[in-house]
């Protein structure tokens, strides 16, 4: 039986443009573009052209080989002809594969947004596709709040998808642009489409307002639409878009969708779906989302000692799809139950190389467990675990080593009568054998020691250059302020783009910070080959 | 038409304890209890008793007021008799009103997991199911890997579900437990298990492992079942369990279900959803998704300017359902009457007594808005809160003034080469003019400044002796070790019994410590009516 044809639209540099906190700059943006061909889109929608410098700049030339480049922009101004419509000549002036047109469905925005009248709003869109058409590239509608407006107005809202498509449009999508419908709406409103529009010339656009982005995107396939459009990891407004990184994998491997439907992903493309969505967190300069269908680091691990071996023996009767497929790993957390097979995967993951039967594995099993107990959760620090692992085969160098330390916070008034806080901490150091002690203040006792730290490294300061710290979590376990603290450290390397995990586990926090900061310098040194 | 009753399962603190990352000690189970009966869930499944110990304690008394306290276990083992399985009778045992057990349902599991036959595995469902039911409470089996064991082996999945039933009890939950599942299959399905057990007897149990556990809880619903099981902001094992935060809002406020079903939870219970699934992340300790459906901080934000003005005349064309209903916020204006409705919701909630009109309130809004803006977020801290508040009003006595401190933390060889870390605070203090000056040791900086502040308070000594910190959360705002940290500290008086939060904010973690302890030392001495 022939796969029919699914086409993946990525809005990740327009709509994922809009997401709050996030400000793509165009050398992002060609990056993006990059990774876009590389997970293998259809559509790679880049912009709006005209909309601000950075768009308009990012169209002065075609980013991607493979996907269609596209761009975005607004249907002909009402009571304008199409040439005399700046905004328009512009978008349709790109260097671009595709365009993509957002018009209004619901007739009450027709009224209240664009001020014109209903018949405007259709001559507006027909006289749109066709000269995008006449440029010879590939023309497409997003009708705007499709699924509302059809509610309010059936009539109207297929009246519109129906003008686009009789104006020569390659696509119609149906925006569900306010993330409020749910699932069995969407395949009755696309039913009823399919009277004006073919299946195979529809597109569907969905949000996660209601958790039901993906859930969304597949009712509208089951209905007939041929086009899904999404983002990277799910960026986008509000809640986000489709997540096309949890979408690819299940059209790929679910028999009910894979049996039917044939895209331009292909199974190999896919192994490297973690990769990419890990990339893109990184060009996001964000924590990956651990818990993300398929790529999250959690996505395969399991914390119940019960099913470890049993996992072991017969995957597919524990995991849903077998996590190779999508380039992540199963993950069997060094926990309590830690056995040496499940220390082996996480050596070799980690790409400390050991022969199974070294004697110092039992050792450093024992050493593990016993920190565990204390407090350490090393499948939050993979440095730490990887230091710690090297030096029991060893294999890190004593690059330095903290005599002793002191910090200081003080609270008090100054001679003018304002409350001030000062934290300084002193630090005294031994490197090969040369003692080196630096003062440093801070913003509070854990920056003033890890500026202190960081201060005079000697011949190693420059692998540590780079040497940043994101982020910084405390846990007190057993509650209390005089019970034990555990610290998280993610560091970050400006020049390498490496990113790391460290813990430190004390009853007094500013030592817990400390052994976390002096484990992220250590792996920063060992990482960079340092002798 | 009368609604039909849905029922919903919480299971933060049984799945959801097993997700990778989390660990509740018993008392933050305790505490997220009552969370639970804030939002009005119908079950609240506490853990798994004789398990580990935290379970074990936290399984000694009964824990929640309204919803149905749940024990979860495992069927009885093949081999022996219900009185001969003593987890089993440990189970029995508790202070619970009802009882989940998990069951095997795939044939493949009762051989490799199990090794039993399948007849036993269905002699284990029926002699739990009786013996629990014989004590009086409710039972109900958990069919693990139900889907994919009606897929291997219908007859005995559907078998299985009968054997439960038929035993007596009140739900049967079909389980996803790997996360594979898709809607139309989960309907299929499930409208065949209804020959056998009626819809009012069936639950459903999803996973998010291909972004479906919300679309398959809600399908499960439309084929006929009537409980739905989930956890607090979705945490749970790989990619976590369904989000009752999620469904909650979608259930009471989108017609389909709303017009349907009637739940426990009521359209008034569900305004506080917003501050539910943000006080849960503040016991995790961590940040709330800000794109999370209904409660994220972005979930009613827009950044595309076109829709700013129009959004205001009219909300319900450019927003699936209004914010308010959920307790949340549109972010597109700081909207002063929004705001002030809101804060004298607060007040009544904490018996604060006050007048609407009352001039101060405007101030008062003010200064919680910079606050926040600045990272103080009160509705983790209950305590602080009144104490700003009550201050506002003039409410609040001058107990004490904290001149100065300092904090000192030391890590050095010793005599005899051991390697000592101490840490010294000194205070000073003004009571009525008087002052006093304290020494103390700790643990560690805040535990030692936590004690010099309570080591000599004067008059107001005895009404802090029961005066007890529980638990001690610091949370990094905008990353690194130069940033603005937020302290929460969870403070228990241990002869009222009375529980509270408090927080604090500064770039130094020992001064938003300090400002955190102050504010519960001067919480007790409000409580305690202290003059």
């Amino acid at each position: 039986m022939t796969k029919e044809r699914l086409y993946l639209f990525d809005t990740t540099l327009r709509d994922g443009a809009q997401t709050s906190g996030i400000d793509f700059s165009v050398n992002e943006k060609i990056v993006i573009a990059e990774l876009l061909d590389r997970l293998g889109v259809d559509y790679a929608e880049g912009g709006y052209p005209g909309a601000n410098p950075t768009d308009t700049e990012f169209f002065s030339k075609k980013r991607t080989q493979k996907a269609k480049f596209t761009a975005f922009g607004m249907t002909k101004r009402a009571g304008r002809s199409v040439s005399n419509d700046p905004g328009l000549q512009q978008i349709l002036a790109a260097e671009v594969d595709a365009y993509c047109f957002v018009a209004k469905s619901w007739d009450y925005h027709v009224k209240v947004a664009l001020g014109c009248t209903n018949e405007e709003n259709l001559e507006g869109i027909s006289e749109t596709v066709k000269a995008a058409v006449a440029t010879g590239r590939e023309a497409m509608i997003d009708c705007e709040h499709f699924f509302d407006g059809f509610k309010a107005n059936p009539e109207y809202a297929l009246a519109c998808a129906k003008t686009a498509y009789d104006a020569g449009a390659r696509w119609v999508v149906l925006c569900d642009t306010n993330g409020g419908t749910l699932p069995d709406e969407i395949k009755g409103i696309v039913g009823k489409v399919q009277a004006v529009v073919p299946g195979d010339h529809l597109g569907i656009h969905t949000h996660d307002d209601t958790g039901h982005a993906i859930a969304n995107s597949l009712a509208a396939v089951d209905a007939g639409v041929r086009q899904i459009q999404g983002t990277l990891n799910g960026i986008g407004e509000r809640c986000g878009n489709a997540n096309l990184i949890t979408l690819i994998p299940t059209l790929l491997l679910k028999s009910s969708y894979a049996d039917r439907f044939a895209l331009a992903v292909t199974r190999e493309h896919l192994t490297e779906i973690t990769s990419i969505a890990h990339a893109f967190d990184e060009i996001l300069n964000r924590s990956p989302d651990r818990h993300a269908p398929y790529v999250g680091e959690t996505a395969f691990a399991t914390k119940a000692g019960i099913h470890a071996s049993a996992i072991l023996k017969d995957p597919q009767t524990y995991e849903h799809v077998a996590p190779e497929t999508v380039g992540n790993r199963r993950r069997v957390l060094v926990s309590d139950q830690a056995g040496k097979s499940n220390l082996l995967g996480e050596l070799a993951r980690l790409g400390v190389e050991v022969e199974k039967t070294d004697p110092r594995l039992d050792r450093l099993l024992a050493d593990v467990k016993q920190r565990e107990a204390e407090g350490y959760a090393y499948e939050a620090a993979d440095a730490s675990f990887e230091l710690l692992a090297r030096r029991a085969l060893g294999e890190v160098p004593r690059f330095f080593e903290v005599n002793s330390f002191r910090v200081m916070v003080e609270r008090r008034f100054n001679a003018v009568g304002d409350l001030v806080s000062m934290s300084e901490a002193v630090v005294k150091l031994d490197i090969d054998g040369e003692q080196r002690m630096s003062v440093a203040e801070g913003n509070g006792p854990v920056n003033a020691l890890d500026r202190a730290l960081r201060k005079d490294l000697g011949k190693y300061q420059t692998a540590i250059d780079g040497l940043e710290l994101i982020d910084y979590k405390v846990r007190i376990l057993n509650g209390g302020t005089g019970a034990v603290t555990r610290v998280l450290i993610e560091s970050h390397d400006t020049t390498t783009h490496r990113r790391w995990f460290t813990i430190g586990v004390s009853s007094n926090i500013v030592d817990a910070s400390f052994q976390a900061l002096v484990d992220s310098i250590n792996y920063a040194l060992l990482k960079a080959g340092a002798v």
